[in-house]
């Protein structure tokens, strides 16, 4: 049976302090529970303090990079997977992912949220402005969580679960 | 030299009366300004309104379809991109664009708002509520025009070209 | 109703002058059948010399391009499907062609023989040695045709029709 | 740093006896060496055989499924990539491969062939017709490896590292 799979989505050069820390401790308490912790891989703002955590946890990390090669990685990402798809591997990004945590806001970030919403994944949104959550709630109510912090998020995890 | 194309982009089963009247419109001033008109490709809302507002101006139209086959065709699409990739699709459907026009919301439609931002594509708005607009002008202001007329989005492409 | 699309795909830089007389060819004679030309789109070999010919006669010429942009394009290209997907596009080629050409032979190439086979498409091989042809058909004897010229291949293709 | 992946491609549901043997062998041996398994995820032929291999060895296993959801996955699959992309995926399983062994042959091996090739991995083939390893050792002779058991195959694999 595959093992569960949480999905951290946030902004890459653009993730603000907050964005990182709060990534950094979902992805810790993503590890603890036993789950893997999906990114975007690179090595970059909330996608390298998500895996950072993780690995702090001793958790497992899978990368859903959008080159063919290993270039931009984070070196805390366990299982690299090469889509050469550019933002294209956004939506394999969300496939992959159980469910979707957004954790800051940008336009990968927000076209995450969306294709997420538009495959019918739950999703989880933390550190992101009232008028983006209000936004996606709009697009689909039953389907999006606010979260204001991440243990909020984790226990939001284990009910959804 | 590859000719001009514009991206119509909205919502398929969830299109209002008002998202298709303003497609079909938009559709033949696209075609009327010589530029082809590339959408998602399916019978339904505004890319079916879209298709058929360009034939109706003797454009041509190219429809990316999610799918591997022509089973969710618009018959006003006259070159179909088969790409068997779902809502993954809808990465190639803002870069083959040169300019996207968002017409009316919803889930696949944020996408590809996002996704024509992410890579650096002008996105033309309309119909769409102000809450959605802020959203997006917030993620990058100077990429995202608002029109509240077909005939003034025409004016905005005219502008950009 | 969609237009019928020929796909002609084949090496790129390392094409033959016979290869590409041929493409040159071929995309003549499926221009004059008022047929659409499909190719991967850049600037070299096969993909190049056939959008030649299609456009010598007033064909329609589409290139379903590797990259985000138009760095790479055949400037006999008139609608560009930019993909930002590498190698993974031949998927889309083949997908997006009604029937399809290789003429001559590469890595490339034969994945896009391969994958129309997989997908149901007839493949018309010209140009190809012997030992890839027999390899081609013992994967899928009723599949792959072979042709001695171009005016074998386009009679083949109005059998097909 | 990410972990070695190695990728094992072969036929689905036309699989012969031989090449299932072969592949839950290999995938044995794999997960022996400490290295991830890769293959297209579903729960057929040489996908199958491979997965149920390397969990009998305890090994960790990545699925790259060409559907949006698990309904084709192999019971051994421990991650799901969901890509929702047909065959477009193959692009993405040899990519995401370190090297790639072909296990018996078929229309989608061939492609995943052509393709690891076209990307520049090494590819070591077993349980294939001579025909078809001449074939693709004349497309890059100093790419593919012929095999003629597993344990030769992993011994190839070691001396690749």
């Amino acid at each position: 049976m595959p093992k569960t799979v949480i999905g951290v989505m946030g902004p890459g050069d653009g993730a603000t302090e907050t964005d990182q820390q709060c990534a950094y401790e979902l992805g810790c308490a993503i590890a603890q529970q036993g789950w893997i912790l999906l990114t975007g891989g690179r090595n970059q703002g909330v996608m390298a303090a998500a895996n950072q955590g993780a690995k702090a946890a001793n958790g497992l990390t899978v990368g859903i990079l959008p080159t063919a090669d290993n270039r931009q990685i984070s070196p805390a990402v366990d299982i690299a997977i090469r889509t050469d798809m550019g933002n294209g591997r956004n939506n394999i990004n969300v496939l992959s992912s159980d469910i979707v945590i957004a954790c800051g806001m940008g336009m990968g970030t927000a076209s995450e949220i969306a294709l997420a919403l538009k495959n019918g994944k739950p999703v989880i949104v933390i550190n992101c402005s009232p008028g983006a959550t209000e936004f996606f709630q709009s697009l689909s109510p039953q389907q999006v969580y606010n979260a204001d912090s991440p243990t909020e998020a984790i226990d939001i995890l284990k009910s959804l679960g």
